[in-house]
C-alpha cells in the first residue's frame, strides 16, 4: 500500500494534444498483462530526456542518448517494454534495441531514427523483441490521446499503483496542460534521471530551452528521491513539448515561461514523490530537509546519508525515536571539517516540530514522548541545520521494512 | 547463528603476558549481564589505535584519541561498556568519559591520562557513569591473564557469538603470542577502524612501529567488512604490545618483524571476519574480490558498491542468482571511465568458479543452473575483474535478511 497517495482518475488525466498513446500484451515476462506502450509524439513537437549515469547503462539507454544528441526536433515515437530491463545483454542487447526501433518506424511510416526506446524489468536476460515487435500492431490500433491512464499502468514493475499527474492551467492569459506518467518502487536513486518518467505538454519549447529545462526539472524532481541507493541502469526521463496548444517558447523570455515552467516542476515532483510512495515495503514517507550547509551538494550529501543508513530507515520503520543513528549518518557522511557543536536535528509531523539534537547531543527540552509520538505519523520530516552556511537540499524517501526484503528476495521467483 | 563461525574455547586464547582482564555487572542498560570490561596493561608495554573517522565521533573515542597522540607508551588501563555508546551526548558526555577515567586511574594508582575508555550500545543517550563507577572494584578483583574468553562476552551488544582469536607460533626461533577479542554485528562499516577490536602480543614494539602498523593492520581487516554501510560513531581498534615476551622490535629491521606482523594481521581479520560472520540476520558470508582496477581506491569503491546494495544482498538472502544486480552496483560505484565491455564477473563457491558476465552481458557459457547452485552456498565469493590495471582489494560483506530488519526495527524494546 503506497503511503498517501492513490492513482489520479482517469478522467483527471488531461489528454495533451500532439501526443498519443497505446497499450498491448507482448507476453515479454508474464503472460495476461499489458506490457508494451506506444507514444506517437506529433511531427513539430521537441523532446529532451535525461538518462541514467549508471555505467552499466541499459541498451535502450544508449540508442536514447545517441538520438536525442542528433535529432532533439525529430523523434515521433517512444517504445516501451515492462518485464524485461534489456541491461547487462552486451550487442545482442544494442541489437534487440535498434529492431524494435525499426519495427516501431515501419509501423508509423517514420525513420527508426525517429524513435526512442524504454525498457523495464529484469536485467542481465536477452530482450524477447521478436515478441515486442509481434505485439506492436495492437499497440499503434490502441493509440489515443486520453490513453495516460492506461499507459501509466502498462509501464509498471513492481511498483503497486499506476502513478500519474496532470494539470491544466492559465498561463499568461493562455491554457497550459502538462500530464505525466512514471514507475518505479525498487533500484530507486536516481543519478540525473528516474526509472522511467514521460512527461507532455502542449505548449511549443524550442530545441535550445527544453534540453537545460529537463535537467532542471530532473534536479528538482526524480533526482531527489530515492528508495534504496541503487542507481538503475535504465534510469530515463523524458520531456516532450507537442507545440499544439496556445503557448510557444523560444527563448525563455516570453510571458508564462516562468509559470509553465513551475507547473511542469509540479507535475514532475508529484510523480516523483508518488515512486517513493510507493517505495518496495514502504510503510512512511520521509523528507530529509538539510540546510545551513556550505553548498548544495554537501546538503545532498548529508540527506542521501541519512536517506540510505539502514539504520534510520528501520527505526522509521519500528517508529521508535532512535534518533542517534541519524546523527550516526550525519557524522559519517563526508563532511570532513564538520563541527557537531553546530548541528541541529528536527523531527517534524502533523504540523508539530521537535528540536532533538543540539550543541552535539540531546538537545535539552527533547523528551523521548515527543519523538515516539511524532515517530506514528506516516508522513515524517527530518530537519537539519549544519550550521555552516546558507546552501540547502531536501530529499525524498521511505524506511525499510520486511516487505522490502520479502519483494526483493523473490522478485524473479 | 552465525555463518562459519564458533567462539574459540577458553583454553584456546593464549594469555598475554603483562595483560590482564577483569568484568564485571554495572547494570549499564540491562540487569544480569557483564557489561563492564578492564583491561590491565603491565609497565613497559606500548599501546596504539586507530578510530572512526564519523565526524559524531563518541566521547570516549575524542579521549582516546587525545591521550594516545601524547602517552603512546603511557597507557596502563582501558575500561570499556557496553549498553550505551556514550556518542551524541555533547559536553556532559565528555566529562562522563573523563569521570571514569578519574575513577579507574585511582583503583589502579595511575593518572587519568593512562587510562583509554570505550563505549558500545545505545547512541545519544548519557552515560550512566556512576553505575560504571560502582562496577568497577568488582572488575578489578577479576583481573587476571587468562580472562579473554570472559572479556570476549562482555564486550558484546547485539553479537550472538562472542569474538576472539588467538595465535602462538615460533618468529626467529623465539615465541610469539598474539590473542584478541572484537565485537560488533550491526552499524558496521569501520572507516579506518571498527566497532570494538582489542588484540595484544607479548613482542615489545616501539611507539614509532606501533603507530603505523595498528593502521595498516585495520586497513587489511577490520576496514574490509561492512555489515549494513553504517559507519559507527564508537569504532576503535587498539593494540597493545607488552614486551612481556622473548621479541623486541625498535627499527622494524630485526628478525622476526615481517613474521609477526603476519600473526598480528591473521588475528585481526580472523577477528573482522567473525564481524561479517555474525551480522545481524546473516545467513551468508560474502567476499567480494575486485581485481584489474586502476588503484586500490577504485576496486575499494566497486566493491563497497556491490556489498552495500540492498538488491544484492536480499538476492544472496534468496539465494536467487539475479546477477544482473551485481552488474547494476558495479556500474554506479562511481569510476566515470569504466568501460564495461571489459568487466567480468565470476560467482565462486565450493572451490567451483562460474563466469558469469563478459563483455556487457552474460557470458556465452553461463547456465542458470550453475548460478542458482552457487547460491545455495553460505560461503560465496563474487569475483570482479575491471580489465583496467593491476590494483586489487577485498571486501567482506553478508546478506540483507528479515532478521536485519526485525533486529534493528526492534533494537531497542
Amino acid at each position: 500500500m503506497p503511503v498517501n497517495y492513490v492513482t489520479p482518475e482517469p478522467e483527471s488525466l488531461f489528454p495533451v494534444a500532439g501526443i498519443r498513446l497505446g497499450v498491448a500484451e507482448a507476453n515479454i515476462r508474464k503472460a495476461g498483462r499489458k506490457d508494451l506502450t506506444l507514444i506517437e509524439i506529433a511531427p513539430g513537437a521537441t523532446v529532451a530526456g535525461v538518462f541514467t549515469q549508471n555505467r552499466f547503462c541499459a541498451a535502450p539507454v544508449q540508442v536514447c542518448r545517441e538520438r536525442l544528441s542528433h535529432h532533439p526536433d525529430g523523434i515521433r515515437a517512444l517504445v516501451i517494454n515492462t518485464g524485461n530491463a534489456n541491461a547487462g545483454t552486451g550487442e545482442a542487447g544494442l541489437q534487440a534495441a535498434l529492431k524494435s526501433c525499426v519495427a516501431t518506424g515501419e509501423l508509423l511510416g517514420t525513420s527508426a531514427d525517429a524513435v526512442l526506446p524504454f525498457s523495464t524489468g529484469v536485467i542481465h536476460e536477452l530482450l524477447p523483441v521478436e515478441r515486442l515487435i509481434a505485439g506492436l500492431p495492437a499497440a499503434r490500433a490502441n493509440l489515443a490521446e486520453n490513453n495516460w491512464f492506461a499507459a501509466a499502468h502498462a509501464i509498471m514493475t513492481t511498483d503497486t499503483v499506476a502513478k500519474a499527474a496532470s494539470k491544466q492551467c492559465s498561463v499568461a492569459g493562455k491554457t497550459l496542460t502538462v500530464t505525466g506518467i512514471s514507475k518505479g518502487a525498487g533500484m530507486i536513486r536516481p543519478n540525473m534521471a528516474t526509472m522511467l518518467g514521460f512527461i507532455a505538454t502542449d505548449a511549443a519549447i524550442a530545441p535550445a530551452l527544453l534540453a537545460p529545462l529537463v535537467k532542471e526539472v530532473a534536479d528538482q524532481s526524480f533526482n531527489c528521491v530515492t528508495v534504496d541507493g541503487d542507481t538503475s541502469t535504465n534510469d530515463s526521463f523524458i520531456l516532450m513539448a507537442s507545440g499544439k496548444g496556445a503557448l510557444s517558447f523560444v527563448s525563455g523570455e516570453e510571458p508564462g515561461w516562468m509559470d509553465t515552467k513551475a507547473a511542469l516542476m509540479e507535475v514532475a515532483l508529484q510523480l516523483a514523490q508518488a515512486i517513493v510512495r510507493d517505495g518496495e515495503g514502504a510503510s512512511k514517507f520521509i523528507t530529509i530537509a538539510v540546510e545551513g550547509g556550505n553548498t548544495r551538494e554537501e546538503c545532498r550529501k548529508v540527506a542521501y546519508a541519512v536517506a540510505h543508513s539502514p539504520l534510520v530507515k528501520t527505526a522509521f520503520f519500528a517508529s521508535d525515536p532512535n534518533l542517534g543513528r541519524i546523527l550516526a549518518a550525519i557524522g559519517y557522511a563526508g563532511i570532513d571539517d564538520l563541527s557537531v557543536e553546530g548541528v541541529k536535528v528536527w523531527l517534524e509531523a502533523a504540523g508539530e516540530s521537535v528540536l532533538v539534537s543540539e550543541r552535539g547531543g540531546r538537545a535539552t527540552a527533547y523528551r523521548e514522548a515527543d519523538g515516539s509520538r511524532l515517530m506514528q505519523s506516516a508522513e515524517i520530516t527530518v530537519r537539519i541545520h549544519l550550521g555552516r552556511g546558507e546552501a540547502a537540499a531536501t530529499v525524498y524517501t521511505c524506511d525499510l521494512s520486511h516487505d522490502y526484503v520479502s519483494i526483493n528476495a523473490d522478485y524473479r521467483s
